[in-house]
């Protein structure tokens, strides 16, 4: 009997409980904040600044910085995650040993008791416009979450640099997230979103874009080790042939902060019909 | 003048060489093989066995396995290439201490004399169909080498086995390779293509496909180390609840082989019209 009591009483604070954690949810939004630079990076303190002041933040990100990583996940090695310290702010920070893709996964079956209602990760130090975002940790990390179906944004400043200056990109971000949070994000896409580094006047406004066509043309550093061995560094230079105005490159260009719609649908839907009459019995 | 005479005679026997190299050219394709499971994987070696009856064959391909490692590249370390002969086949042979996608930047930019004709990726060991495209390094190299104009195609096995049987798949895999090879691909599209992992007598026939919209339901193998420090184990669970007739899943799953046209502009286009009604001033 007694037992009976105890776990009727339980039920009903859980569903107290349950009933607080709706109305708390409903003023404000769990949001999950990522990166590839990893969790000490200027870049995601900035964004987790910013996203502080518009919800309740958990933080889960590379220990390490895990740029040019793509969609790599984590198959053939173990997984840690630690609670960490980094700054007074109100958020609550988990380190991982893993690649971006998986700080969203852990985070969403492990770390957090509720899906979040936004990711943001970034803000990445360097470009992640245009044939870039296939090869961008920040982005594959956004294309997790929307592949989970939660609301995901990538963000990424023109400047490559450790020290490079975010304070311009602060009230872009703000002004993003409120429309993504207000408006909702179309079915299965997400938000690519690059910030010239320029003086915050100079930036002409925000502009929706396509990915342009561009492409690295790569040229291998051959040097000689020690030992007598050859290596390759892997550098080049960014080719972009295709200047239409509704890109992104030309967005950045002309001082837009750019935002492409993303999708993980890579299929060529065009393609198909062509491909249809092909002869494979031949 | 004899100096003059060594010169003139150098560049006839020159002239001669390139023309012979472009009649050989004519005649038999210069193919590109790579893969993510390594260079000694049994897929690798099976493909590089059909495309030996097609063409020239150079093989790029990573020295270990690279399975999961979606579009990354190497940047903050050296990488190693060196000539390698594993079989008695016809095919020249690198083993490369990347990512598939540095294989095929590699390839393209120190390895090979000129562009190749057609780029192949596996046979990956397990399945690379709908969502999977996102994380599959076979994938990512196809991918890598329709970033440079290059016609591509991945074959994945529906076998995660390293024993896994490829017998059934070689005949697919050349009709599908001569159609590339005589059609060509439409401009900035590549292959994916899934083989059921069945006798070839039930293989009902090749069918064009788009990508399904499915997912992994990841689950956590949360385990104690023997320092009591806890770690992952990524496991997880394909949901796919997308049951279209038109999709890679169904044919897979009715033993048709599915060939998906992918795309490496991630634009989603349809979308771009709902953004451009959002305010950024509010």
């Amino acid at each position: 009997m007694l037992n009976q009591v105890i776990i009727a009483f339980t039920g009903y604070f859980s569903i107290l409980a349950r009933r607080n954690k709706r109305l708390k949810m409903s003023k404000k939004p769990l949001i999950l904040v990522t990166n590839d630079d990893g969790i000490t990076a200027p870049g995601i303190r900035t964004l987790i600044s910013v996203m502080c002041t518009i919800g309740d933040v958990v933080v889960v990100a590379p220990d390490s910085p895990q740029s040019g990583m793509g969609h790599a996940i984590t198959i053939d090695s173990t997984l840690h995650v630690e609670k960490v310290t980094i700054d007074d702010g109100p958020q609550t920070e988990y380190s991982c040993s893993g690649t971006p893709a998986d700080c969203v996964k852990l985070a969403v079956r492990e770390v957090l008791d509720r899906k979040p209602d936004l990711c943001v990760s970034g803000i990445n130090h360097g470009s992640n416009s245009s044939i870039n975002v296939i090869y961008s940790g920040t982005m594959s990390a956004a294309l997790e979450a929307g592949i989970e179906s939660i609301p995901a944004i990538g963000f990424s400043l023109l400047d490559y640099n450790w020290g490079a200056n975010f304070e311009h990109s602060k009230s872009f971000i703000k002004t993003i997230v409120l429309n993504v949070l207000n408006n909702g994000l179309p079915k299965d896409v997400v938000l690519n979103v690059n910030i010239p580094n320029v003086s915050k006047k100079e930036i002409k406004g925000i502009k929706i874009c396509r990915q342009a066509r561009a492409n690295w043309e790569e040229e291998f550093d051959k040097r000689t080790n020690p030992m007598g061995r050859d290596y390759y560094w892997l550098t080049g230079k960014f080719v972009n042939m295709d200047h239409g105005e509704d890109t992104d490159e030309w967005a950045l260009k002309n001082n837009y902060v750019s935002v492409v719609p993303v999708q993980f649908d890579l299929t060529a839907h065009h393609a198909i019909q062509q491909l249809n009459s092909w002869d494979f019995n031949a």
